[in-house]
């Protein structure tokens, strides 16, 4: 038996999007640019995918603008507004457990000259929204919170946030890494007060090196891939018409019947959660030891293994999981920065691992993992406590 | 009859590409910074593209640096160029007659404080070398010049003007957009004196969204998409494997039997010429003219027919070419400037169209073009001739 049980860093493509992707590589090969009828044939799936995408946000097709993938959409949108706002101010503000792809962004701003305050989060990994308010100021231009946190599964609280941000400097522009939420909760971003929103194709079963970032109409960006002008200029470059016509229909597909999909997802963490109750020394992180946060992230730490030993011992046995965030290749930080901000005990850093669900996950894989993992863990044990 | 005529435009898919993507998508979709099997998997095709890739352009394979595609290989080699060598000097150099891709990045970095030379070009679109040489000062950080014009076909003096740049200063960086020619020249960057050279796959049979830059492990160069550090930190965002592999194969393609294949290009273009000599009043431009410049591309003027009105007319024909750069989509500009540049008569400038041809072009294809436009474009100049 195999359980992938590793769909937070990435998840394998919906048929329907190896059909489309394929369909159009084969037969509708066409540049979106081109002024002829194969041109228009490429454009006419392009236009199509940003409806269905505009769509499940409830915002207008002409909000939203296809990258390459979610670390494009982040960068784009921090780089990308700081540009354009600079006369208006120096100062973004974002968490201290936003990914790579927020925080070396912000590093690369603060090198520009922009000030830069990173939020303190709980022992959850919720960011402290007094924090917040206490650091907007006349220089603030930009705050980044990510929706649902890639290591912790945490929910951050996005919709008081906005209003924070929003009733201090209706002008602060709010951006939201999406990359870990979009497909798995409704997110309305005009509702929510969001004005730039990143996502990413290959977490929602869509191809890799897609993604898009949803940028409110009266949001001030500036684009930093520049060229012949596609998407009205805001992002240059032939458009990637398989990928984002694979994109648009893994975005219709995540949205159809959510609700019972994230019952799906809940049941299984839940399974896990309740199948690793009697492992000893076992530590749920994150909200999900409250039974909150991200129906699909379960961070756990299992005291005393090595959290990149459980990891192969599981591989062994076709059982896919992380350890720390999977998105990141950089091995010079084999320690996890979230856990450590979101305060786990050090003696369990080395030693938390990340199960994430997809759709497509079973309520069979998670029981042969959990079976495996009663008889790993203690085996593990054996070596690191004698 | 169908004759697909806009190959610089774009190209359709090898089969072997799309059955590499597809199997990728199902089967191996997992994320190259994971660290289990299905990560190592999914690495180990990113490592095999960049291996084939290199062995085209005898580089080393940690030289070649995939992304998104020929518009951020040029946005990266110039902007992260310059953001690395700005203590070096804030001078670089291009040619006015270079893609959006090169020319509207070197904008931005005018407005950064950097300062631009933009050459001339002759009435074949070739660069001016003496100008070059005079351009050269000790502020000067880089060069860019494309290899194949992508509207004329004209092929630049890339080795003579390597020459010149490295005799000046070897530190001077060199990068050239090699997207026109890339998979129809051999070219070996190490020989040249080539220090940066893009990429892009769907010029090549290849996907759309995929592409590289050659970075010679001596350039400094700064990433200009940061995040989770793949690609040694380099380019960051997981890699788009199906793409990669995808290039890769194309690459691999592209290279086999090289020179068959570009007689058989040669071919076609010469069929496309001489089967125009007997329309009156047809100008084959740039250095076709001459029997020169790259095997794929003839820019034509007919005089007294708006290209627009004779792409048209074709497309009823199912003939499919290009008015002005096809790889721009910038409505503003309905006359192109690199025909402008290139001294292309006033009355011929709104009269010029672009075919361009793969080894997937046969002659069939070139002679229904060539007995179409008998047709049709006597018939279009009945109504502008009256």
């Amino acid at each position: 038996m195999e359980a992938y049980l590793d769909n937070s860093a990435t998840t394998r493509c919906l048929d329907s999007v190896i059909k489309i992707v394929e369909k159009i590589m084969r037969e509708d090969y066409g540049n979106p640019s081109s002024k002829h009828q194969k041109g228009l044939d490429a454009e006419n799936y392009v236009r199509a995918a940003r409806t269905e995408i505009a769509q499940t946000l409830k915002v207008q097709d002409k909000e939203i603008f296809f990258t390459s993938g979610g670390t494009e959409s982040n960068n784009w949108a921090l780089i990308g507004s700081a540009l354009a706002n600079r006369r208006a101010g120096n100062h973004l503000i974002t968490t201290a457990v936003e990914h790579a792809a927020v925080l070396q962004p912000m590093g690369f701003l603060e090198e520009m000259g922009f000030r830069i305050t990173y939020l303190p989060v709980d022992n959850r990994g919720v960011a402290d929204l007094k924090a917040l308010e206490e650091a907007i100021c006349e220089d603030t231009i930009l705050v980044s919170m990510m929706y649902v946190n890639n290591e912790l599964g945490t929910e951050e609280p996005i919709e008081e946030a906005a209003k924070i941000i929003k009733e201090k400097n209706s002008n602060i522009l709010f951006h939201v890494d999406a990359i870990q939420a979009y497909g798995k909760y409704r997110i309305h971003p005009k509702k929510l007060g969001i004005d730039l929103l990143s996502v990413s194709g290959h977490k929602i079963h869509g191809p890799k090196g897609s993604g898009f970032l949803y940028v409110n109409e009266k949001a001030k960006i500036r684009p930093i891939i520049l060229g012949g002008g596609q998407q009205k200029g805001m992002r240059s470059g032939t458009d990637n018409v398989p990928g984002i016509a694979g994109l648009g229909m893994a975005a219709k597909e995540a949205y159809q019947e959510l609700d019972k999909k994230v019952a799906h997802l809940q049941g299984l963490k839940q399974q896990l959660i309740d199948g690793l109750k009697d492992i000893p020394d076992v530590f749920i992180q994150g909200q999900a030891a409250e039974s909150g946060g991200a129906p699909h992230i379960v961070s756990v730490s299992f005291a005393d293994v090595r959290s990149e030993v459980l990891l192969h011992a599981l591989e062994d046995r076709q059982i896919y999981i992380s350890s720390g965030s999977a998105c990141s290749s950089n091995k010079k930080l084999p320690v996890s920065t979230v856990l450590k901000e979101a305060h786990v005990p050090k003696n369990l850093l080395e030693s938390t691992v990340r199960f994430s669900f997809s759709s497509q996950t079973t309520a069979e894989e998670v029981a042969y993992c959990i079976e495996e993992l009663h008889r790993i863990v203690p085996m593990l044990r054996k070596y690191t406590r004698h």
